[in-house]
């Protein structure tokens, strides 16, 4: 009996145009990573589960993918364990897990080989992750994350070049009307401090954190829910309706948190990173700062990123963010570093619905051979080794059959162009190559196409 | 407490300079796959354990690494499967499992697409699989396979393109000594037959696989040991030591098997695959035919193929062969096809034995900006800027600190060139730009440096 494949949920297979779109992104975004001198870093799929556990709440630990040890799983497990239930049964049968995130990797990495690296070590790594998560729409269990991280240096010009990086990424994707937010964790505790919030920031920062989304009202509101005095709720509306360009914000931060140590570090780190882009040429960065931006704030310390493509309706596609101490929890305390990641599925919702994938990413053999009969398919196969001889993508079609079925796999596959070959077409040496877009055809030698096609 | 990290036994990190290394190698096979036609796909890390199972035998299944079901993974089962042990608790408690190879999701995608995909259908994957298997030397429990097979044809062009493309893979990559081996089932059972030896053929195909490694003596012993008769194995003898070019093996062949079916099958199939090698403009194809090599006899039916870098102490690097039915066990019979793979590992130790990487494959940025104090590094900067929007991959020293802590990066990272900016140079636009190989070191504006680097 055979059965019925299926895939297991929120898994996906990538066929070939998904593939091409997918590495059209990814390859965009190496290409600048490497640009700016971060190196490629892999890690297993597969960590003890010592390293994962505990570094995601409660809640990450759940959605963690567990491993079942190899060979008699049950061999160290007793009767008591079993009736104490799957979280006594648990560290007995399985030790490894799929890795959730590329950051915890990431510090296990630079603590293990911390004699062996250099620092300032810029990595750049591009992996699946695994969640145990409810799959929905644009959510799944295994998905690529695309993280570049510097540690080692608390230098701003390392944010300075995120933004960079971000402009650069997204300009080569096409993206026009994008907004990179940036905040930093000594403007949010400056906040806390002026309006009397302190000993209240988390509730201050989760509930500003949905102005975008809820406007002030509601946002209002919930503050006083959670306990925010009225008053304070009050000196915080003019601070959340700041608005305009970089300096403007920055100008009136500095005259409401200015006496605020935290506040005051945080200007002048965005001072500091917003001279840095002037320096490093980049004018127009679509930068705006967002004293409302909250995310991450159990690890982030310095500054804060969000991406998002405007007048799409998906979320952010890019974030990062400074944190102190990356891999203390490994044993190895003060490593500051920064990093950012860019979420390749939300990138390519993202340029499918703005129409910004080109025809091109999709084209993979340029030209097919369609032959008549034996002889030609043979006389096609010669032709074959000149076209890929000069570097162009291409193939033969493998059996003899009707033109028809030929010309339809061609038409399937995307090939822009036919060459075909009958006994007219050896006796004279000039091959029919068409335009399968067009519908042109030409009479032409095998020098003739190959010029051709290497100049289209 | 902090822990102390470790990576679970039989996995790896690739640091930048594997990754730069792999990635050449990667690089490499996929940019011939595309020449050929061929297209890409992925299969997620997780399938169905019921797609799994029963595919690698029952040592493949023991080798399988299960995923617990996330949740209460132990709601579904009872005392009495516990007491039953490993075997009996294992399908109430995973329904998942990592991938062993690539062929069998490859399979499943074939069945689960088979209405979207365009016949025949060219792929190529190159992802990592997991095996449960006991770690030692350059044996991993998480390792990437690269295989690209064709299916829905059986015409012989398939294999014809294989060995052109391992060749040009291997040109590329530098190997000059290396030997395609080809064999095919038909002139297995065909040996079988004439000899004598039918009802016997996996015991006879276990012993003369073994010709390479034991020599003729020893795979006669063997042969006589597990009750090949006597006269069968001297039968054998003189099949087994013809040697000489393709054209001389195929003649003797067609002398000693030609009147068995199965031989002149096989025979004439390799007859016309180099046939259509030679159309295809490959001369010399360092293949040749070697009736005792037998792999993958439980689903190969057609060629089989090897491939070993000569003078060198590894394996084979490549292999694969044709099949008749790949997705039948999934309920499509009929799919012909045939692939090959290479060995990733292999051919990394490979290049390192024959010190082939180019020195290029480990280079990141090619120059970095070392500076004197705050004015040099914001000049730099500027600097930066012209260097990458000319497509240079380069980096500043992100803190200030000893010229010798930057030159020491830059030596460690094994950046190239150096550019030196001081109070001097910013005066004179003329910049110190430093071959850290050669030593040497010119005076050179920013617009001469640039075009110094874009040809270097």
């Amino acid at each position: 009996m055979s059965q019925k494949p299926s895939l297991p949920k929120g898994m996906r297979d990538f066929g070939p145009m998904q593939m091409a779109r997918r590495n059209y992104i990814i390859n965009s975004i190496k290409s600048v990573f490497e640009k700016f001198g971060f190196m490629p870093l892999e890690t297993p799929a597969m960590e003890n589960l010592s390293t994962l556990t505990g570094k995601y709440g409660d809640e990450g630990d759940q959605l963690l993918f567990k491993v079942l040890n190899s060979g008699d799983f049950l061999s160290k497990t007793s009767a008591n364990d079993f009736e104490n239930g799957s979280k006594s049964m648990l560290p007995k049968i399985s030790e490894k897990g799929l890795k959730y995130d590329l950051t915890v990797p990431f510090a296990r990495y630079v603590v293990m080989n911390q004699h062996d690296i250099t620092f300032p070590f810029k990595r750049f790594q591009i992996q699946p992750v695994w969640r145990a998560d409810r799959p929905q729409k644009g959510r799944y269990r295994e998905f690529y994350q695309c993280d570049a991280d510097v540690v080692g240096t608390d230098s701003l010009i390392c944010e300075a070049e995120i933004i960079l990086m971000i402009n650069e990424v997204f300009d080569h994707l096409g993206f026009e009307d994008y907004t990179i937010k940036i905040n930093h964790r000594g403007i949010l505790s400056g906040i806390a401090e002026v309006i009397g919030a302190q000993g209240k920031e988390s509730d201050l920062f989760v509930a500003i954190d949905k102005l975008d989304k809820i406007g002030l009202d509601k946002v209002c509101d919930e503050l006083i829910e959670r306990g925010i005095p009225a008053d304070a709720v009050e000196k915080l509306k003019p601070i959340l309706t700041i608005s305009g360009s970089v300096q403007v914000v920055i100008n009136n931060l500095s005259g409401l948190l200015g006496n605020t140590e935290a506040g005051k570090k945080g200007i002048n780190d965005l001072s500091e990173i917003f001279s840095h882009v002037k320096s490093l040429g980049l004018e127009n960065s679509n930068t705006a700062v967002d004293v409302t931006l909250a995310r991450g704030l159990s690890y982030y310390t310095g500054a804060i990123f969000e991406v998002k493509i405007n007048n799409v309706s998906i979320g952010s596609v890019s974030g990062g963010g400074r944190y102190d101490d990356l891999t203390g929890v490994f044993g190895l305390s003060g490593t500051s570093g920064v990093g950012f990641s860019f979420g390749i599925d939300r990138l390519y919702d993202c340029l499918e619905e703005l129409n910004l994938f080109k025809e091109n990413t999709q084209t993979f053999s340029q030209v097919l051979i369609v032959h008549f009969d034996e002889d030609s398919m043979n006389y096609g196969l010669s032709v074959l080794s000149e076209l890929r001889s000069n570097g162009i993508k291409s193939e033969i079609y493998p059996d003899q059959t009707k033109l028809k079925k030929q010309f339809s796999y061609a038409d399937k596959k995307n090939i822009p162009y036919t060459i075909t070959i009958g006994s007219e077409e050896i006796k004279s040496g000039k091959l029919a190559l068409k335009d399968l877009h067009s519908g042109n055809q030409e009479s032409l030698s095998v020098d003739e196409i190959i010029s051709k096609l290497k100049g289209a």
